[in-house]
C-alpha cells in the first residue's frame, strides 16, 4: 500500500437496531471492517452492507469477535487459542459466504474489540490469530501500529501473514505507541483540526508527541476512521481531502 | 451418482453438549450434514466434526437451520424469502471457512430441520433455498425425493442448481411420496429387517408400498440414515454392507 | 380502572443499541410495557427502565415475547402451548427479579409482537397465555380490544385472569375490531388530529368508523401509543391533555 | 443447619441436548442448584427441574451464570460489578418465576462457574454478587469454604445475607483451603472410598490433609456432589448413607 488507506468499522446494525452512518461514510473510505453477527450484524444486515461496499468499490474486511451481543464484543472473554482460530474461521468465513453470493469477497481481517485488545496484549493470542489468518489463506490481517512492530511483523512472517499496521487520527498514544486509554483525559481528540492534522503527520511518517511528551513515529499502512456520528463523518471527509495525493 | 449415496446429520453437538455418535458413524457413510452453528454446531464443534469427515473422506455438506437453538431448528419460523437467503449465505460461508482452513470445502447444502420441511410445503420458500444456492455457486441441494420431483426439478434448472434427491428407509411414505408424520402410528421403522429391506428397493428402483397401499417409485440419490445411537449405527452398517456393488 | 390509561412499549434497548425515547416519553404515561430480554432489552437496559418507571411511578408491566433478538420477536414461531407458558413465567420472573431489586413489582403482562398476534388470532394460544398469567398468580393480562370481547373475557373468567382490553389511537380497525394490517394504506394514523380525535372517540366509549365504514365501538381500558421518537412523543402528550378529566 | 447439607448442579439440560441424571441424583440431595437459562437450562428444562425437585422436596437454589452458552458458563468475561448484579437479578428472578408458577420459591442462590470462581479470586466481585443477593432479598449465599472464612462473613453480616459455606468430599485443597486446579496431578479424588472418608471427615470438622501436607478444617454447611454419571451418582448415595445421623 502507497498511500495511508482509510478503515472504518460498519455493519454494526442488528435486527431492529441500527449504529453508525453506513451509508454516508462509505463513499469516504477504502476499506469497511464489516462486523460478523458475533457483536454485530446479522446475516441480513450483512447482506446490505456487503452490497453498500461493493457499490463504493470498497474493500471488505472480516470483523470478528467474541460471542458476546450483550456485550458488542468489548468484554474480555477467556477463549483458548484453539477457540480463537475457530471463531475467526467461522466468521470470516460467514461474511466470505455473503459476500461470494453477490460476487464479492473478503479482502483482509481486523479482530473487534476485546479480541483485538487482547491480540495486542497477548503474544500467545496475535499468535493464534495470525495462525487463523494463515490457515484461512490469502487474507492481510489489520493490527495496531506501535512504536516497534518488530514482534507483530516476525509473527506475521513465520506464518507469511501479511500485516497492515493501523493507526488513529484522533487517539492520543503512549510511549510505547499504545493507545492511551479512553479512561484517562485526553484520550480522545474532538477537534476535528488536530484530527486531521494527526493523520496528516502519521501519513508523512513524521513525530507524533506522546502522552509523556516524547517523540513518536508510527508505521501504519492504513488510518482507522468512525462514521458513527455526523461530526465523525465530517472528520472522515476532511481526512479523505487532507490525504489526498498532491 | 451411480449409487445410493448415504448422507447423514452430523456435528449436532454444541459447547458442552454431546449428541450424537459422529465418530462411529461417521466410517459407514458417504455425506456428512454438517450443522452450522444455528441449530447446533459451535465454531469449535465444527472444526472437530470437519476433521473427523476429512479423515474419512466423507463429503461435507452445509445443514443450515432457523436460528433457534433452544428448539433445534425444529419449529418453523416466519422468515421471509430474503432473510431465508441471507441464513443459507451465512451458515454455507461459516462452514466452508471452516473447512477451507483444514484443507476442505463444502460440498452440498441440505436445509435441516423446520427450513427443510418448509421449504418441502412451500414453493416460494423452495424458490428462496434454490436461487440461495445458485448465488453461491457450483453446490447441489439435496431434498426430499417425492413421487414427483418435477416441480422441483424445474426450479433447479431454472437456475441451473443440481439437486439431489433423498429417500428415508426408515420411514413410511405417503401417497404423494411424503413422509407420514411422526404423530402418526407406523410413521417409523424400527425394524432393522425391514429398514435394510426398503433401503434396497429404493436403491433398485422398485415399488415401495405407500401408506395407502397404493405402489411408490422414489427416484432418489441418496439415502438419509443416523448416527444417533448404536442401534441406528448398526442399521447404517447393515444398508452400507447390504447396497455394496455386487 | 376508571379512566384510559396509556400504555407503551419501553426498554427496546439492547446492549450497545439505542431504541425508543423512553425517558421523554415515561412522563406521559401510566404503563410501561417493559422488554424482558428475548426480543429486546437486556438485564441492564431492564434495570435502568424499570429505575426510570419508579421514578415517574409508572406501573410495570412484563413485555414477554419469542425468543428471536434478530426478528425482534415479530416473526412467528411454532411453540407449543406448554413452551408458551414456560417462555411467559421465565420472562415475567425475570423482569420481577430486577423490579425486586429496587423495590418494585411486576403490576401486569402484555405479550409483545408475534406472540400477542398468534395469542388474538388463535383461541389455543390464548388459553395458554391466560393459564400462565393464572399460575403466575395476581397479575392482569393485557390485550387486544376488538368488537366482541366475551370470547376472552369467558377464558379470563374461567381462570380467574383480569383483563384489561387495549385499543390504538393511530390505527384504522377493519369491522371485526381487529387492526387493519400495515400491508394496506391508510392503516396508520399520522395526523395528530386524528390521532387524538380516535383516542378521545374510544374514551368516551363512543363509535369509530371501521375500513368499510360500519361503525365501531371498543370497549377498551387501555390505550396503546408510542415513544419511537418525538414526533410519537409529542402525540402521547397531546393524548394525556385531551384524556385529563374535566 | 445443623447437619452438612447435600447439594449438587442440577438442570443442565439445554433445548435437544440432555446433561446430567437429574431424576437419579435428585433423591439424594437437599439442595438444587438450578441452572437459570445462561450457562445451560431453557425455560421449558427449568420447569421440569423445578417439577422434579418440588416432588422430592428438594430445595431449590439459583444457579445464575455468565452468558456463554458454549462456553457453559466457564470462561471468565469482563463484567462490571453492576453488570454482574443486574445478571444476578435477572436469572434468580427468572427460575423464581417458573417456581412460582407451580407453587416453589428459590431458597438460595450458588453461582456458576467462571462467576463462581470470579467471586472467590476478587474481593470486588465478591462484594457485588453480595449487594445482588441483598437487594433480592431474603436468600442464603452459596459460597466456597476456606481456611478463612472471615472475610466473606465480613462481606455477609455487612449486607445482612446469610452464607452457606460449601466442601468439596471429591477434590483435593491446597493450604489456604482453596481447591487444587484441575490441571494439576491428584486435583480430583476418583476412589469412592476416599470420597466418602474425606465426606465424614468434613463433616465431623476434623482436619483435612491439604496438599502441601498442612492440616485444614474447613468451617462448611453443605457439600458439593454431582450427578453428571452413574458412579458419580452412587457417590451421592453412599455419602449421604455416611452422613445419617445415627
Amino acid at each position: 500500500m502507497s498511500r495511508l488507506l482509510l478503515n472504518c468499522d460498519i455493519g454494526e446494525s442488528f435486527g431492529n437496531w441500527t449504529l453508525g452512518l453506513d451509508a454516508e461514510v462509505m463513499p469516504f473510505i477504502d476499506c469497511a471492517n464489516v462486523a460478523c453477527g458475533f457483536h454485530a450484524g446479522d446475516p441480513s444486515i450483512m447482506r446490505k452492507t456487503v452490497s453498500l461496499a461493493l457499490k463504493h468499490g470498497v474493500q471488505i474486511g472480516a470483523h470478528p469477535a467474541y460471542q458476546d451481543l450483550q456485550g458488542f464484543g468489548r468484554r474480555s472473554m477467556a477463549y483458548t487459542p484453539q477457540e480463537i482460530q475457530d471463531l475467526l474461521h467461522y466468521q470470516i468465513g460467514a461474511l466470505d459466504g455473503i459476500c461470494r453470493a453477490q460476487g464479492g469477497r473478503v479482502s483482509y481481517v481486523k479482530p473487534h474489540g476485546a479480541m483485538y485488545n487482547d491480540m495486542m496484549a497477548n503474544p500467545v493470542q496475535l499468535r493464534a490469530v495470525i495462525q487463523a489468518v494463515a490457515a484461512y489463506g490469502e487474507l492481510p490481517l489489520m493490527l495496531l501500529a506501535t512504536r516497534d512492530n518488530s514482534a507483530a511483523q516476525a509473527l506475521g512472517d513465520e506464518y507469511g501473514v501479511t500485516l497492515w499496521f493501523e493507526a488513529f487520527a484522533d487517539r492520543a498514544y503512549d510511549a510505547r505507541g499504545h493507545l492511551v486509554s479512553r479512561q484517562l483525559p485526553g484520550a480522545v481528540h474532538h477537534d476535528s483540526e488536530i484530527i486531521v492534522q494527526q493523520a496528516l503527520t502519521i501519513s508523512r511518517g513524521e513525530n507524533l508527541t506522546a502522552s509523556d511528551g516524547s517523540p513518536l513515529i508510527l508505521r501504519a499502512d492504513t488510518l482507522c476512521v468512525h462514521g458513527d456520528n455526523a461530526s465523525s463523518v465530517a472528520a472522515v471527509q476532511r481526512i479523505r481531502e487532507a490525504l489526498k495525493p498532491a
